[in-house]
C-alpha cells in the first residue's frame, strides 16, 4: 500500500483516470472507475481487482471500506487527493470522496457454460436485448444477484456494463453475479443445444402469461429494448414467447420491473 | 385556440412556467409541466386539465399531440415558441420540442374511499412511505396503473408527486390512476376501520414471504423508503409484515421492482 496526495486535475494519473468516465476510455485501458464507499467495499469483498483507490483527503475513508482494504490480498495503490480531484473522476451532484479503479473481468462463457451443461441442477439465465437504459440496466442486474438468478448476458447494442450510473444502480452486484457480453443469437443457439429452453418477453398474440410458463430444469428468460421490444432474431429462436399482463392502459412495464416479476415467478415455481 | 409565437427567455409566461421546474413553484401556482409528446398526448386523452402547451416553431407539433387537441374539450392556450424557449423550460439533455402546463387535480380521498367501502369488489391499494428517488416514483406509478392497482396513496417526506422525472417515468399514468398525498398513518387507521388489511414490506424477521400471504379482499401493501425501509408508525399499523425473499447477497431489491412483484403477486393470487 503506497501513500500520495494528489491536488491537480492536471496530473498524468487523473487525466488517465478520467478517460475512463467514457466508453471509448474503459474500452481502451480495459478498466473501469467506480463511486461511493458501498460500491468500493463490495469490489474489494468480491475479490474484484481493485487496483487503485482515491479518496479525500478532507474526509477520512469509509471505515468499512478501510477494513475491506486492509483484508484485501492485492496490493492497491492508495491515494489521498484534493477535494476538487474527487469531483473531477466523480458523476454525481454530490460526490461521495471516494472512488477505484478496477479491472474489467469476465468469466469464459463457454468454460462456464460447459461446467454447467452436465450438471444437474435448474439453471436460470436472463439475457439482455439491447437494454439501453443505464438506471435500467444497473436495476436488473441487483434484482438478477438478489433473485438468485445464476448468470446475464448481455447482448451486442447495449449500454455500456461499465457506465458509472449502471454501476451505482447496481449496488455491487456485478462483483457478485456472472455477467457476459455476447452476442445473443449465438447465446441462445449453444443455449438450446445443451436442452435449454428459451423465453422470450413479448406481447405478440401468441405469447403465454408469465405465470402460466414452466420454468425448469434450465430457462433463460429474454428481456427487450424499453422501446422496441426483443429483436426479431431473437424471437425466432423462441421455444415459448411470454408476457406479464397489462390490466391498466399502459403500454408496457418498466424492463426492470418486467425483469424482476418474471425471475420471482420462475424461483416461486422452482420452490412449490 | 389562440396562437402567439414567444422568442425570448424573459418573456413573463415563460419566466412564470420556468417556476414550475422547481416544487417551491409549482406548489405556489397549484400547477405543473411535463414534457414530451407522449406524455403530453396523455395528459389531452386523459381529461386532465391542460393550460398550455408550447412547441418548438421550427418543428411540428406531433401529429398524435396535435389530433388529441382537436378532441379536448377545453381551451388550450397554444404557443409556438423558439428552440431557446423549450430549452429554458425542459429538463431534459434533448428537448422534445413539446411541454404542456397542467393544473394539479387530485380526488378526495374521504369521498373515494367512502365509494369503495361498500363495495364487494377486491380493492388494491400501494402506499408509498417517503419514496425519495424521482425515477423510482414514476416507475411504481407507472406498474401500478398497468397492474391494475385501484389507488397509490404517497406519504408525507416523499419526493414531489409533479417533479418532472416523476413526471417522464410514470409514462403518463398519473393521468390514469387515482393518487393521493396525505398522512400515510391516517390513511392506514382509515383503511383498516373500513376492514382493508395491511400489509408492510419489510425484512423483519416476523415478516412472512409475499407469495404466502392472502391478498384478498381489500389488501393496502406498503412500500419504504429506499434507504431507510418503513417507518415505525406504519409498522405498528401492520396486519402482516411481508417480504421478498433474498437468494443472493443484495440487501434489498429496489423500490420500483419490489412494489412490481408484490402488486402482479397480488393479482396473480386474486385470478387463481
Amino acid at each position: 500500500m503506497t501513500h500520495e496526495v494528489i491536488t491537480s486535475v492536471q496530473n498524468p494519473q487523473i487525466k488517465r483516470l478520467h478517460q475512463l468516465l467514457e466508453r471509448k476510455g474503459r474500452e481502451g485501458q480495459g478498466r473501469f472507475l467506480i463511486e461511493g464507499a458501498h460500491l468500493v467495499e463490495e469490489a474489494l469483498k468480491s475479490g474484484a481487482e481493485v487496483l487503485t483507490i482515491l479518496y479525500d483527503s478532507e474526509r477520512d475513508m469509509d471505515t468499512a471500506c478501510r477494513r475491506a482494504l486492509e483484508n484485501h490480498p492485492q496490493d492497491v495503490q492508495v491515494i489521498a487527493a484534493s477535494s476538487a480531484v474527487l469531483a473531477k473522476l466523480s458523476e454525481t451532484k454530490t460526490p461521495q470522496g471516494i472512488v477505484a479503479e478496477v479491472k474489467k473481468y469476465q468469466a469464459d462463457w463457454n468454460e462456464w457454460l460447459k461446467a454447467r451443461a452436465t450438471a444437474s441442477e435448474d439453471l436460470l439465465l436472463l439475457l439482455l436485448d439491447e437494454i439501453q437504459d443505464p438506471g435500467n440496466l444497473g436495476t436488473i442486474l441487483r434484482t438478477a444477484e438478489a433473485a438468485g438468478v445464476d448468470g446475464v448476458v448481455l447482448g451486442k447494442g447495449s449500454v455500456d456494463l461499465y457506465n458509472g450510473k449502471v454501476m451505482r444502480s447496481t449496488m455491487g452486484a456485478l462483483f457478485r453475479l456472472p455477467v457476459f457480453t455476447r452476442s445473443l443469437p449465438d447465446v441462445a443457439d449453444e443455449w438450446k443445444a445443451m436442452g435449454g429452453s428459451l423465453l422470450v418477453s413479448t406481447l405478440h398474440e401468441k405469447s403465454m402469461a408469465y405465470d402460466r410458463v414452466d420454468y425448469v430444469p434450465k430457462t433463460a428468460i429474454v428481456i427487450g429494448n424499453e422501446g422496441r421490444g426483443v429483436s426479431a432474431a431473437m424471437i425466432e429462436r423462441a421455444d415459448q414467447l411470454v408476457h406479464i399482463p397489462i390490466y391498466g392502459q399502459a403500454e408496457s412495464l418498466n424492463a426492470a420491473v418486467a425483469a424482476g416479476v418474471f425471475v420471482y415467478e420462475a424461483q416461486r415455481k422452482r420452490k412449490e
